[in-house]
């Protein structure tokens, strides 16, 4: 079968022996694989990420000099079970699947490591235990992007926010944008957006964010409400003032009263970052701006050694929550809001290559205004 | 009156003007003061700290080559009210007060900022609004120390730290310390407490820690439960185990079983852990360290830039939790828990000094195991 195989930073079609299931899985034919940034990422970067990955026990990681299948977040057709395995799921339905495999007491994950080849080709495997049938019409290209809307559900589910809370994410990427589409749906009043691209900021609208923001010109976290567009922005918004403008005219000592009217249930709530950029430097910058009380969590990866001042985020008492991935439930629920309209990542979509235009492709997306996330369809000739 | 001055690192004993209230303060005479390990901290590097008050929008903290007059942590007895000040607590109480002081439209942290001179002297400031009257039978030299322990307070708090959780205490300097003592007062069932020194270690035991840790010989994380001490101790500490032996077993995908399982209720508590060193590299050496989904509250104070890996912190979707200080409520609570006998401190306490002592306490402070808390007795000769 033909594969898009990276290495040493190269993507080339390759034809690559057909993947066969072992016990317990599915080989499906894929209809839709997403380019995520984390793919862009390691092909430059996967060394790192595999130093990353050992260091948390997990020494199976593709490196960059070895031949690698990207793809995890796919949607395909199933085309045969594994040998002795019930065919829970019939052949020829349309399914998602969790992006990891099965190789005896090891799991690897799907599309980034040689003993999981990704669905960057007309076929793949999955756990069939790790499957779930695409509900009757939903849309493949929405389908295919179940994996990345179950990361920003995750997201917002750590971060514990409730619909009163101001929302301030920081980076418009597919997942920033994924994470504005799941704070709308979860009813969130105020979500203020934050990204130095154009295209990226018409996106974050078009997915519901009340206020976006350029961060060259202003502050996301002392963006100014537009007028009448919810009625209780005003109020929402000045929490999300800019801090040091505030402790200047309060100084230290302040903060004993407002924690007093805290403690006593009249106080501020804290307001909820989402960091979705995964720069170095980003963290710092975040812990700066944001108002005193915020709770930040982390989306973007910044893989290599960073730098910050925790005194910093000791004095605005500064919650970190890092987060990974999703449940199986998370992904059962993403499809859930995918296929009952809840959530419309449409506008995310900006692209559909077949495998011979994945080179370009990655080329393009270097350019946030242009694109957001392309779609591989492996069947296109 | 008698003060301790502190100027280009120097200690010296002076005679300074005596402290004047102003409407609604009080002027109290010093009974008892402690040596804080931030005033030790401050001694040598308190431009690094005006520095990061000033980014916090605060610009009256004290420099290194002004003579200021530490002593944030005290209790004395009420002498003078401020002119106009109804006198709601008698002349005559003992009292112990929140270090603040209004200055006009600014709040001054007593004891670290010119405008607000602290108590290593024979007299103090205090407002009356902050300053509560230390409960008949309590030993002075407890009140003393129920600034540290709101501080412990407010860390286990914000901790929201269950009985059956296994918490984890970095460090048993003071601050460590009294944060053991409000887990044991809280009914934390298992206690792990990690300190290289052998005095401080042993304090951690009289303080109520359940396993005290030599990290020279073994990780605090993967402490064995001595037999016998508390039945569910085995069961309880096994979460505790070192992750990355974990990791090694049960490598990366894993994750996703266990958080099946804590999506339907029946999966793992989050582990506490209390970073309360304060030293460059404690926040990277924790996150390596600790179990997955660790919640980590970061007590000690690194005031310098400090550097960790964002991707090893996502790789174990670890909570940091950065807290400061504590509310006037927790203030209060501690005074209540001190004076009730809920926490004791007095194992901390190791040695008492007069003003002409303190030069000398600070150069014995730098021995862990000789010292924890050493406090001020101004009014001896």
């Amino acid at each position: 079968m033909r594969a898009v195989v990276c290495q040493n930073a190269e993507l080339r079609v390759e034809d690559v022996p057909a993947p066969e299931p072992r016990p317990g899985q599915v080989r499906l034919r894929v209809v839709r694989c997403g380019i995520c940034g984390s793919d862009l990422h390691a092909r430059h970067g996967s060394d790192a990420w595999a130093d990353m990955a050992a260091r948390s026990g997990y020494r199976r990681f593709a490196r960059s000099d070895q031949p690698i299948v990207y793809g995890h977040e796919f949607c395909g057709v199933v085309a045969e079970h594994g040998p002795g395995t019930r065919p829970e799921i019939a052949p020829g339905t349309l399914v998602v699947a969790l992006p990891f495999l099965r190789n005896g007491g090891v799991v690897d994950p799907t599309g980034l490591s040689l003993h999981a080849p990704g669905a960057y080709a007309e076929e793949v495997l999955a756990e069939q235990s790790m499957t779930l049938a695409v509900p009757d019409g939903l849309d493949p290209e929405v389908a295919a992007l179940t994996e990345p809307m179950a990361v920003a559900l995750h997201a917002v589910r750590r971060a514990e926010v409730r619909r009163r809370d101001v929302a301030i994410v920081i980076g418009c990427g597919p997942i920033g944008l994924g994470v504005i589409l799941m704070l709308k749906a979860r009813g969130v009043r105020v979500v203020v957006a934050g990204d130095p691209s154009p295209g990226r900021r018409a996106l974050a609208e078009r997915c519901g964010a009340d206020v976006v923001v350029d961060p060259a010109v202003g502050s996301p976290f002392a963006a100014a409400p537009r007028r009448g567009q919810v009625d209780d922005m005003v109020a929402a918004m000045s929490l999300a003032l800019d801090t040091r403008e505030r402790l200047g005219r309060l100084p230290v000592g302040w903060w004993h009263l407002w924690r007093l009217g805290e403690a006593v249930g009249a106080g501020p709530k804290r307001p909820v970052v989402f960091e979705c950029v995964g720069a170095p430097g980003m963290i710092e910058r975040i812990v700066d701006g944001a108002p005193l009380y915020s709770r930040v969590v982390v989306v973007g990866v910044c893989v290599g050694v960073d730098t910050f001042t925790p005194a910093a985020a000791i004095n605005k008492e500064i919650d970190l929550r890092f987060v990974l991935a999703y449940t199986p439930l998370e992904f059962r629920d993403a499809l859930r809001m995918l296929a009952d309209g809840t959530v419309d990542p449409r506008p995310l979509i900006t692209g559909t290559v077949g495998l011979d235009g994945v080179a370009g492709a990655f080329a393009e997306l270097a350019d946030p205004d242009r694109h957001a996330k392309i779609l591989i369809d492996p069947q296109r000739p």
